[in-house]
C-alpha cells in the first residue's frame, strides 16, 4: 500500500470534529442537542441573497475570472470604503471563502520552515493551513484572567527569529471575542515595521464589535500598508457561510502577483456564491442592525447566565459571537464528550467546543470551552440550564477557587 | 518590504494567461476573437441545473458537510455505478472543483521532494498544485507523431526513484484528446503494482470518448483498487465549470482520513454548486447524447479543416474536446501572440493556447498549439479560415517537412 504524506498525518484533527459523531448518536437516542460548538448562526440569510438566485440571466454557468467577478470586486471596494479601508480595486482578490484566503496568503508568503507568530487561543484551522504550506505557527499564550488581551510586546520580540515572516491576528477574535485596542494595534504595527514582517489580519467578524469604540482594521495602521494581508469573508456578516466567498486584500505588488498564480491554478472562485455575495452587500442597514442588536442581547444574556453558574467564568467578549469559558472541570475535552455521551437533562444536552483545539501550548485551555452564541436567547437559556445541571452531575468536577 | 515565498515565485505563469490581456486589447480594437484557448464550451448548461436554484427551500445558506452533501454523494455513487466504477459512498469526497481534488490528493500523498511521473504534454495546473505541495513532477514526453500514445514502460522504469510516489494520467486527455487503450492501462497498472505507487487518474472528460470502445477507468483495473486516486468534476459534463464542484475518490483508508483533514480545514465545498450538481446528475440522456453528438461533429469538422491547411497536422483526438496541432511556425508562443497583436482577417482573429505550457521538457511543443473545439461548427469554420490566412501572412513561417 503506498504511504500517505507526513504532512497529512501532521494535520490536526480538531477536537470538535471528533465529537460530531457523538452528537449525532445523542440525537439518534432522541436527545435534543444545543449546538454551541460552531460559528453557524441561526439568523436567516438576507432576502437579497436568495433573490440574486432568481435573477440569474445566463445560459452557461461558466468560469468566472480567477480574481473574482469585477462587479463583486467593485461592490466590495465600496463596502471597504464604508469602513475607511482605503484599498484599490486591484488590491482585492476574491477567494473561495476566507479559508482559501488564509491558505493562499500562507502559500504565497511562507516557505517550508518559515514562521509566523500568533497569539493563542487561535482559530484552529490556521494551524492546518500552516502545515499545508510547511510553515510553523509559533504561539504566544494570552490569558483568560487578562481577558485575552494582547500579550506583552517583549514576548513577541523573544520569539522573532530570522525565519519569522509575519504576525497573524484575528480581530474581532475567534475564539475569544477579544477586540484589540488602538494601543495594542499600534504595538503590533511597530513590531511589523521594526522586523519587516507581514501582518496577516483576519477581520471576518468586523461587523460584530460591541464596545462602541471605532473599528480598527490593520489597514488603518499608518506606515505598514504594504505589509498587511487582510483576510475577509462574507460568510459571517450576511450569514451565508455555505456560499464560500471571501477575499484576500493586499497592496504588496509581488504578493498580489503570486497570489494570482495560485488563484489561476484553481481557475475561479464559485460563480453562484459570488452572485449571492454581490447582492448581499446591498442588504439594508436595518437587517444588519437587527442582526447586530440580536447578538448584543444574546451576548449580555449568555455572559450573565454563565457567570452565575458556580465555578464558571467568562470575560465579556467585545466582538464576534464567541466566548471562552472556564469551567470547574478536570478536563474540558472529557467534559464535552461526557455531556454528549452520558448526560442529559430533561431530554436535552449541549455540544460545546473544547478549547484545547485553539491552543498549541500543552496544558493550555484544559478547563476551557468555546461557546458560540449563535442560537436564539431562549435556546441559549435552556442550554445554560443544562450546563449548570451537567456541572452538578459531572464526576470530574474540580473547584479550583 | 517583507519577501514573498520562493514557492510563489516558482509557480508557473501560464502562457495562455499572459495572452489574455492581448485578446482583450484586440477586442477593444473592434476585432472579433475566436476563443479556442480554454475548455469553456458554448453548450448551454442543462435546465435541470438552473431549476435547482429556484427550488432552494432554506432560510440559511449554511455550511455543508466537509465531505459534501450526503444527497449529492448518493447521486454521484449512482452515477459512477453506471460506469461500472465500483466504489462505496464513503469513498467519495466532494471537492471545490476537480482543482481542489488534485491539490488535496497531492497534499495528502506527497511530501516535499516526493515525485510523481506524468506523461506530457499535460494539463499545466498539475505543475502548480505539485509546487504547492513542494513535490516534483517528472515528465515523460509523448509525441504528436505517435498520436500521443503512452510512452514505453521502460521510460517510466528509468525515472522511478525511491522518491517516486505515483503516476498521474488524464484520461481522456487534456490537452491531447488521447484515450488510453486497455493494453496501456494494464501497463500502467503493472507499474503501479510493481513499485507500490499511487495512480492519480483525472477522468473529468469521461463522457467524451469517441472511439466506441468501452470507457476505461483506473478503478476498472484489477488489483490496484486501493492505490487509485480518482479526480472528477461535474464542470465539463454538464457544462457548469463555474459552480466549482468536483470529487476525490479513493479506497485507501489512511488517505481518505487525511484528505478529510484538509477538507475540514476549508470547512465545506460550495453549497449552491452542490445543489446544482446534484440536480445536474438527473440531466436526461437526450441532453447528454445531443452534447456528445455535437462534439463528435465538431471534432470531425475541425480535424478535417486543420489537416487541410498546408503545413498543419493534428492527430484525431479520441476523447475530451481538445486537440494538439503542429503548425508551420518558428515558435507557437510568438505566433499566438502575433495573431492577437498584429493580425486580423476580415476583422477577426483567433486565440489559441501555445503548447509550451503543457510541457516541462525544454523545446517540446515549440511548434504546437492546443485548440479547444468548444465553439459551434460555423465559428470553428471561420476560425480555421482565419488560421489559414494567418499562417500565410505570418513572418515566422517555417515549413519543416
Amino acid at each position: 500500500m503506498p504511504k500517505v504524506s507526513h504532512r497529512g498525518d501532521e494535520m490536526p484533527a480538531s477536537p470538535i470534529r471528533r465529537l460530531v459523531p457523538l452528537a449525532n448518536k445523542a440525537i439518534e437516542r432522541g436527545i435534543k442537542v444545543y449546538r454551541l460548538n460552531i460559528g453557524q448562526p441561526d439568523v436567516p440569510t438576507p432576502p437579497e441573497a436568495f433573490e440574486a438566485l432568481t435573477r440569474i440571466d445566463r445560459k452557461v454557468l461558466e468560469y468566472s475570472p480567477s480574481e473574482g467577478l469585477l462587479s463583486l470586486r467593485k461592490k466590495l471596494l465600496q463596502y471597504y470604503k464604508r469602513f475607511n479601508i482605503d484599498v484599490d480595486l486591484d488590491d482585492i482578490i476574491v477567494t473561495t471563502g476566507g479559508s482559501e484566503a488564509v491558505l493562499f496568503a500562507f502559500m504565497a508568503c511562507l516557505d517550508p520552515g518559515d514562521e509566523i507568530i500568533v497569539p493563542e487561543p487561535a482559530y484552529a484551522n490556521y494551524m492546518a493551513f500552516a502545515i499545508s504550506a510547511g510553515a510553523k505557527i509559533v504561539t504566544i499564550p494570552s490569558s483568560i484572567d487578562d481577558g485575552f488581551e494582547l500579550p506583552p510586546v517583549e514576548k513577541f520580540e523573544e520569539l522573532i527569529t530570522p525565519r519569522t515572516k509575519g504576525i497573524l491576528i484575528c480581530n474581532p477574535n475567534n475564539p475569544t471575542g477579544y477586540l484589540y485596542t488602538m494601543k495594542e494595534m499600534l504595538q503590533i504595527r511597530d513590531l511589523v515595521l521594526k522586523h519587516d514582517l507581514f501582518l496577516f489580519s483576519d477581520e471576518v467578524y468586523r461587523e460584530f464589535c460591541y464596545t462602541g469604540a471605532p473599528y480598527i482594521s490593520a489597514f488603518h495602521l499608518p506606515g505598514i500598508e504594504d505589509k498587511v494581508v487582510l483576510i475577509d469573508s462574507v460568510s459571517k456578516r450576511y450569514n451565508e457561510c455555505g456560499i464560500r466567498v471571501g477575499a484576500l486584500i493586499t497592496k504588496h505588488k509581488e504578493l498580489k502577483k503570486n497570489v494570482m498564480k495560485f488563484c489561476q491554478a484553481r481557475l475561479s472562485p464559485p460563480l453562484l456564491g459570488q452572485l449571492v455575495a454581490e447582492a448581499s452587500i446591498d442588504t439594508p442597514a436595518e437587517y444588519m442592525l437587527a442582526t447586530y442588536n440580536e447578538y448584543v442581547e444574546r451576548r449580555k444574556y449568555l455572559i450573565d447566565r454563565i457567570n452565575n453558574i458556580p465555578g464558571c467564568y467568562s470575560p465579556i467578549p467585545m466582538g464576534a459571537f464567541y466566548t471562552l469559558v472556564r469551567l470547574p472541570v478536570d478536563d474540558a475535552d472529557k467534559f464535552c464528550r461526557w455531556c454528549l455521551e452520558e448526560f442529559s437533562y430533561e431530554g436535552e444536552t449541549i455540544f460545546m467546543a473544547p478549547a484545547s483545539g485553539f491552543y498549541t501550548t500543552p496544558g493550555m485551555g484544559v478547563d476551557e470551552v468555546r461557546i458560540a452564541y449563535v442560537l436564539k436567547k431562549e435556546d441559549l437559556g435552556r442550554a445554560m440550564t443544562v450546563l449548570a445541571k451537567a456541572l452538578e452531575a459531572y464526576p470530574g468536577r474540580v473547584d479550583r477557587r
